[in-house]
């Protein structure tokens, strides 16, 4: 199986000090390729750490709108076809028959399909095409108080970047503020993508009664994929970006940013963050 | 033209605070989808922050071993077709007649073309055969401590990310530590495809005696951009990834991470950083 981190000899400097410089071993998180085939066809490549491949994929194909529960998916493996030695880079999707298999043909991405040819609104109007989650009706509720001790508690559970320092995470947790699953990656897109497969598997969406954190910036994909999953609330470490919080707001969904003990920005859904 | 950055009212909470929650003006970093057509034919879509877009583009098409100097584009301009308004989101490029038009078949991407099917050793393999340039060769030399002044002066030169937090950086100095480029964006890959987009309009590749430095971690995909423009060195605000440092040893280029000052870490090419 791949390994989540690397060992590498790094050459320390520190130009404030006498000896300046030395030579010591580190960790660093890994990063290799993952094909995500469905139906034995390539559909997507992404650069990924090792670890929890299946449910990347589960969740790559969650957020594009190729799959919807558990049992859209017959079998998932990972897989090296005739490679040697087995790389563990290939996850081989089967869909059960009833499924629609995803288009491939780049030039009908779904920026594109619009008639307003590539733009931001466009891109909305796809993903609410795409969705089957109503957000908007989602009551959950949340202090204050127990989301400005989210990040505190993600950072706890981040093993692996307690020994490499380069890894994004994202956390799934409870109203009340319990962790339900972790994932860390190089990619923060991967990381969700691996906690939204997770809950795909144990059955659990919508997403209705969780709040999703991650530990970088909210971007448009970000919010696309806590749409698709139904999640009523987003909240990141740091900035948003406009369309992240268009396309929050069209969606109803609750986004928070600058989530920073003991402070947060609220740019959608604040009725959902009670003081 | 589109903006690089917007306004909303965001709810402020201080859960430490008597008062609790205010509204008010934010700025956010501007995001939007930018197409980039060559020939008429759509070959990318990246999620980026309006501005730049042309140097987006051809940083873009080198990276990608499309194109390797200025002369290989006849025209690129902002259009956007038949679209009412005038959405500023595609770029469209015309290569000179001598160019080979890019690949645009996703099932032979290059991740797939290796006999190890998808891996790191074939990613490595695939941006060899693509580079022109034998960064190893270059003798750049720079001092450690001019090293570590870098990540200040990019940060002083963030005029976007002062007004939004939530943008990534990609300067490129000269050796002395002049800052001669800086961009920034919602995505890092593309911050860094605009300054090879600038230095390729402006008759500098390969960028044999400059150093590129970034704001975020140290990826694979920003590994490869360098060696494309030729860079001996590449350093980064944060950590870097195991198949990034496998790649910066396989071109012969520096790899500095962890840049803070008065520190950092070298990962390869140390013999280029003098104490």
């Amino acid at each position: 199986m791949a390994r989540s981190t690397g060992r590498r000899t790094v050459v320390t400097i520190d130009v404030s000090a006498p000896a300046g410089s030395r030579s010591r071993q580190d960790h660093l998180a890994a990063e290799e390729p993952l094909e995500i085939r469905v139906r034995k066809k390539p559909l997507a490549v992404t650069m990924r750490t090792p670890g929890h491949d299946i449910d990347l994929a589960m969740g790559f194909l969650l957020s594009e709108g190729v799959i919807s529960q558990a049992t859209d998916v017959t079998t998932a493996q990972l897989c090296a076809g005739t490679d040697t030695p087995n790389t563990y880079n290939v996850v081989d999707v089967v869909l059960d028959p009833s499924v629609p298999p995803p288009v491939t043909d780049p030039t009908r991405n779904f920026y594109t399909t619009s008639s307003c040819g590539v733009c931001g609104k466009a891109s909305i109007d796809a993903v609410r095409t795409k969705s089957r989650f109503d957000v908007a009706g989602f009551p959950l509720e949340v202090a204050a108080k127990t989301l400005t001790e989210l990040p505190t508690k993600l950072r706890a559970a981040q093993r692996t970047f307690d020994r490499t320092g380069g890894l994004h995470a994202a956390g799934l947790f409870t109203t009340d503020g319990e962790l339900l699953v972790l994932r860390e990656d190089v990619g923060r897109h991967n990381a969700v993508d691996k906690v939204l497969g997770w809950a795909l598997r144990e059955g659990r969406l919508p997403l209705s009664g969780n709040v999703l954190l991650v530990s970088g910036r909210a971007s448009f994909e970000l919010v696309q994929k806590a749409w698709m999953a139904g999640l009523p609330l987003l909240a990141a470490v740091s900035a948003p970006s406009t369309l992240a919080v268009e396309l929050a707001e069209e969606s109803g969904m609750t986004l928070v940013g600058f989530l920073r003990e003991p402070k947060m920005n609220i740019y959608t859904g604040a009725h959902r963050v009670t003081v």
